[in-house]
């Protein structure tokens, strides 16, 4: 199943499985504990991210050509870092390239793929951890790369925890949709191009791997979202380097997800 | 006025004032859009942490004498990590010893000054940062140091991340009682013996400099938690080092706020 999130003409938040652009069917029931279809078509006023979720870790080079594109050696472990809630952002809503990114260019985009856990899972075992899995979204891994890599001392929040840093959806697929996670082709397309070309069974670290080393006494809620790292093609990596400028148009496509796609505009000046 | 969050015996949530040590006087209405005081006396099944937070951030090395005594630079800008909402514990609950720390010992202590936040803040001056501030409270940012270091590519999440991670309390002391927050000796005492002292004075970055920091181009929702660095003291920065062990009590204890104490204990074997 499809799963969508958006606003009705009176600004009420419905799931549903989207019919056309401006239309979906409204799922009843709640997300994380069970849906219900139902015949009723709903006008949708804006598409929203599919999940709003309670803690968003990210995965760090985690595919292998990526990896060496940067430079990085291959990790022995995932390389964990996390997004602030609010950094997600619905499909469609623009990029907006921060105040504090002042120095020049250096906002970049990195396609993954998201998985929504739908069950809590702590202490997972490697066999059964997709049995955790709601579903799967496209992500956008927005970095300001100079806040990043030097902004914070090495540790990477900073440069990925601005507003609009992590555009997510169009949908989320359902798992029994995507019985095999490491089978998906991951591509980023900036305006019109062929930026980053990927494919899931190039992951160091499979989402199965991941679940589990994550849950490691750890409890992973109904909510949580883990985006799995990003093939290569990023803007830094690039001689000479391509960062997100104001007017820009960056798509992450997903096979059997779809595409996520976000304008980017300029932050407006003189708010602080 | 103090604020603190418990269980009555019916297992119901409530925010209270504290009267002793098994009571507290209900507090009406909601944390974040104003409470009214009640003349409702309540007994205390159990404590908790007093805030659930939305997002938390982590700021590391924001003493003068903890980032020398790890051998550190002074970082130019704050060191922006975060943990997950998950690593929250109670008042009292213990500090587990995860079964990931498979190595020998590695867990640590920092006491550090907890900030939580009461209205949308983003791009706010300095001047006014501390008028977003609803209160503060004590936090034990509890971190496995060869998780921190060594398992993830130097960033420090998954070490920082483990259930447990985050004791936090035991109550919110509102702004209007700490009109200064860099004004505040901060203690660890391990097992009776001070292993920690600290005075926020000596931050390098003020409580009011975080925020304008964090909040830039990024929202801060109300219930955001910013714990704000540790004080000299810490465990693996001694010689020999000294990492928490099965049956050691940690006490962080804050001027004006009150002290935060949980016993530590091995996780059970063979969950994976």
């Amino acid at each position: 199943m499809k799963i969508a999130r958006f606003l009705d003409t009176h600004g009420t938040i419905h799931l549903g499985t989207p019919i056309d652009a401006g239309h979906a069917r409204r799922l009843g029931g709640h997300l994380y504990e069970g849906l219900t279809e139902t015949t009723d078509e709903i006008a949708v006023a804006r598409w929203l991210a599919p999940i709003a979720p309670v803690n968003v870790y990210g995965i760090g080079l985690n595919y292998r050509a990526h990896a060496e594109e940067t430079g990085a050696a291959i990790p022995a472990n995932p390389v964990v870092f996390m997004k602030p809630t609010t950094a997600i952002t619905d499909p469609g809503e623009p990029i907006i390239l921060p105040n504090a990114c002042e120095h020049g260019p250096e906002v970049d985009y990195e396609a993954e793929l998201a998985v929504v856990i739908g069950r809590t899972a702590r202490d997972v075992p490697v066999a059964s951890a997709l049995d955790y899995v709601l579903g799967y979204t496209c992500a956008n891994d927005i970095s300001a790369r100079r806040w990043q890599k030097e902004g914070g001392a090495g540790q990477w929040i900073r440069g990925k925890s601005f507003d609009g840093f992590c555009p997510l959806g169009p949908v989320l697929v359902t798992a029994d949709e995507i019985p095999d996670p490491q089978s998906l082709s991951v591509t980023c397309t900036l305006n019109g191009e062929r930026v980053q070309t990927g494919h899931t069974s190039d992951m160091i670290f499979t989402i199965a791997e991941l679940i589990a080393f994550l849950s490691r006494d750890t409890t992973l809620l109904p909510g949580t979202l883990i985006i799995t790292g990003t093939p290569p093609g990023v803007g830094f990596a690039r001689t000479p380097p391509l960062f997100l400028s104001a007017g820009d148009r960056v798509k992450v496509e997903i096979e059997r997800i779809g595409a996520l796609e976000n304008p980017v505009v300029q932050a407006m000046k003189g708010t602080m």
